[in-house]
This record gives C-alpha cells, structure tokens and sequence, in this order.
C-alpha cells in the first residue's frame, strides 16, 4: 500500500470510525465500530484507540466529535464562532505526552443564542466549495450552519432525533408505536400535518389518538412522528436561514433521504454530500496544524 | 352526617380521589390515593374499589378517568363531539352486574384532526355558568376545550407535561438539569425565548448549551425548559381557539399557576378554578343519569 501519514478519527457518543491516509490525503483503509464514548471512560480511551487502530502504523493521530467532550478523553475548549479552517486548527488539544496525538476542538456561539458543536465542525471543513451556503447536518442533534470562504458563521442546534427516540420510547403518545421503523406512508401524513399550519405540540398527540379511532395504525405511528419532527424543524431552520439557493444536506443514510423530502416539499433544491466530508475536514485541520510530515 | 347519596370517583392513570354525596349533592368526605390505573390491572380493579371507599355505605358509584380506558377496569366507548351532560349521561357503562356502578365515557374528535379525553369531560361538565368559554386544562396531556351550554363543541390535546418529563428524563438536552423543579427565573428566560418567535425545537438545545457556556445555570434548566414547552402550548392553543375573552384554567396546583403566568404574558385574562369542579360534574352526569335515587 502507499505510504501512510495520517490516522484520523471520528469518535462520537455511539460510533466511531477510522480513516488511515496516505502523504497524498487519499484514503488507504477505513474502519467503523461502536464503541462511542458512551461505552468507555477516561482512563480507557487510550486502549479503546489501540484496539481501533490495531494492525495500523503509528501515526499522527487527529480526533473529532464527543471525544473532546467533558465525558470525553479530555475537555477541548470551544472556539468561537464565527470559526474556520485556520483557528479550529491553531487549537488542536494535545492527548498526554504525545505531541502528534490530538483532538479537534468544538464550536460555540455564545453571543444571543448559546449553542456548541463537537464534530459538526471538521464536516463543514471538509465541504469543497468555499462559496457561501446553508449546511444541514441531521442526525440526534441536527445542525444547521451558516458557512462561507470554508468559516462557520453562524449555526444552530435541532435536538429533533433525540426528541424522536424520547417520544417513541418513553412517552404515552408513542406507546402504540409497532417500532422505530420510519414508513413513507406515515412520514408523508406527519409531514404534511407539520406543513399545514403553526402546531407542532398540538399535532403531537395525533400519534396515539389517531390508532385509538382506527384513523391510522401501529405500523406508521414513528413515520408520522418523524414527519411531524422533521417537518418542524426544517420549517424553524428555514425560518432562522432564509437560504438564497439550495441547502448541503450531509450525511448518507435514510435520514438526509426524509430530511431532503421535507426540504423539497418546502421548494427548497436540496444537494446531498456523503458522510465522507468527516474524513476530507480530518485532513485539512492536520495539514493546516502542521501533523503530516 | 346527612344521609349520602352517591359516591364519585375520579380515577385515572397516577392518582384517584373518592367524592361521598349528600342527597343535595354536597360533599360530605373527600379521599385521594395514588392507586392510578397503573398500579392495578383488571381482576383487582373491584378489590381496589372496595378498598378506597370502605367503612363508606354501599351506594351508587360513577367513576370517570383512565378507568375507562383500554387499560382500565373495561374500556367506555368514546361519546363524539360535539357532546354535553345528556349525551354522556345516556352512554355510562355499568360494570359487571352491579347497574349503580358505572363509567363515564370519554369524548373523542375524528372529524378532521382526531383526539381523545378521558376524565376532562367530567371536569367539564362541573363547570359553573353555561356562556361560551375555553377551558384549559393543564397537566401530562394538557386539554383545550371549547365549551357552551355546558356542551363540549371541539377540543385539542397538548402532551406537554409528557413531553417535559422525558426531556428531562430522557435526553442529553435536559441532562444537565438539578432536578424537575421549575424555578422562576428558568421559566421566566424559556417563556421570554417561546414568546420571541416561532422556534420550538430551535431554543430547546439551549437548555443544555446555556449551562455549557455558563449562560445559565443547572438549577434552572427544568425551568427553562417548562417556560419553553408552557409557552409554546399557550402560543399554540391561542392560535387554534383565540378565544374573545378570558380562559378558564382548571386546577389548583403549581401547573395552573405558570399556565396562567403564560396567559397572562400574552395579553389573555384567566380565571382560575379548582379541580373540584370534578366533583361537581360526577354529580351532575349521576342525576342526569338517575343514578341517584
């Protein structure tokens, strides 16, 4: 294989994945596991990276996302918005005594609305393109960002599939639901009802209401509380952003697929980027720090 | 004590509370237990029963709550909307083989938007004066009801209190709070954010960035988070029923206290009542139904 120089890393609250670059910043390797910080504590991070990176050379070694967390590794002081390539990367946090081991700091906007992110940052440096645009980042706590000349400008925070998850596992209004499952039968009825007006409490309890008079059944129950949530939020983002043209939505599972619905249903033209983005913003912030050789 | 009549019961998912009647429907003893439906099942409902009202006379017994549901002792047929006291007086359910034991049905909506309520048509009906009003009765699933000549004509279900509970139980978003106790100030700050605008699910994350940024403080999270989800339901509940006057807001704990604050911020007149008027239509619907002899 070709000459390896750098190990980066995503390493989030469930989920963690590897990338292993060659001097030209291509991908040689990639791995995935599950072993998120939720899973470990402090003093096993540093076995939790070697059995991640087992069989990989030593490298320098850059990590984004929860890693950097309070229940993280060790704590990386947020950096200010607006924020880009250059200040995250002047703020690397180095892990113990290894100089080439280090953690990416978070974002934090602190002026009127307090919000933070932790890896959201090293996606949207990884975008190409250095116009400007509106990032949509879904996910547990969705993200949405201003961006522009490759700096955040702003951003704001959707806690949207955590209020999903609560509601599905520990709420009444939920309770009826067959699974997580999300149908397009019932993503469309929540989406639609989310469309119609300026409820989104008053639409909530439909979920169980509508079983309960046989309006609708157990199997579209998540559908349309996701259609509900996700509706909501991209009326509130659209509200907040006022995007000129299309919005990045980032990421490559189902979610960005029933995100981009909502957004087109919205007339909003909708340009989707790969997961991927992580491991391109992992290698600019170790190149503009100076940890490729 | 004057000779009593009838015995009312509000029975529903957490707690009970057993009237005694006189036969001029005063109340002559008042007992509470937090026997809700989900602390029993089926076979024990009628050792339940006995257990609340013993040393009390065999009498005619009407309960109204979750203990018409699906699962409480058997399930009432929901009586549709627009329904008043003869319409819910002429479908109790009597239980087993005893005729003065009965249930009071619930009132469900499955024109347009469905719902479903369970023990408020009750309270309801105890309601003093027959002008039009809206009633609001805050709690777990909070009910908006639209009523005149003592009839219910529409009405709408916000689950807030759930929703607030598994927040704060539930997810990272409310993690951070001390305990479930709302402060004033936290209320005040998250009903000042429901007030500003039209974001919900934009100014929930805030309860845990806030804290994060020292913006604000773990204390006062739960809150913030009440005055976000208080305001919101207010914003909404104004929007569907603006009604021309005040609010009847039913209830005498701390909840009834911030509804009102929430009402009252929006330029809306409240006047409160005691959840007492549950007694009141227990004995209302029981004359209208002959049960009392």
């Amino acid at each position: 294989m070709s000459e390896a120089a750098l190990i980066g890393i995503d390493w989030g609250t469930s989920n963690r994945r590897a990338w292993l670059f060659d001097r030209g910043g291509a991908v040689i390797a990639v791995r995935r596991d599950e072993n998120g910080i939720a899973k470990d504590d402090a003093p096993r991070f540093a076995e939790g990276l070697d059995l991640l990176v087992k069989d990989w050379p030593r490298l320098p070694t850059l990590m984004a996302g929860m890693i950097g967390s309070r229940n993280g590794w060790l704590e990386a002081p947020y950096v200010q918005c607006p924020a880009g390539l250059a200040e995250i990367a002047a703020r690397l946090v180095p892990v113990g005594d290894r100089a080439d081991l280090a953690i990416v700091p978070g974002l934090s906007l602190a002026a009127g609305h307090g919000d933070v992110m932790r890896g959201e940052e090293t996606q949207i440096v990884g975008l190409a393109g250095s116009g400007p645009s509106l990032a949509l980042l879904p996910g547990t706590h969705s993200k949405w960002a201003r961006v522009s000349d490759n700096r955040i400008n702003s951003f704001r925070t959707f806690p949207t599939g955590e209020l999903f998850a609560a509601i599905l596992d520990h709420t009444v209004v939920g309770m009826l639901a067959e699974s997580h499952e999300v149908t397009a039968d019932g993503f469309d009825r929540g989406l639609t009802r989310a469309c119609d007006g300026q409820f989104f409490l008053g639409n909530l309890f439909a979920a169980r209401a509508d079983i309960l008079l046989g309006l609708s059944s157990p199997r579209d129950c998540a559908g349309y509380l996701s259609g509900l949530l996700v509706g909501a939020e991209v009326r509130e983002g659209l509200t907040l952003f006022v995007p000129e043209e299309q919005v990045l939505v980032i990421g490559s599972d189902g979610l960005a697929h029933w995100y981009s619905l909502a957004l087109e249903r919205a007339g909003i033209a909708v340009d989707r980027r790969g997961e991927d983005v992580a491991a391109t913003g992992l290698w600019r912030i170790a190149n503009a720090a100076g940890l490729v050789a």
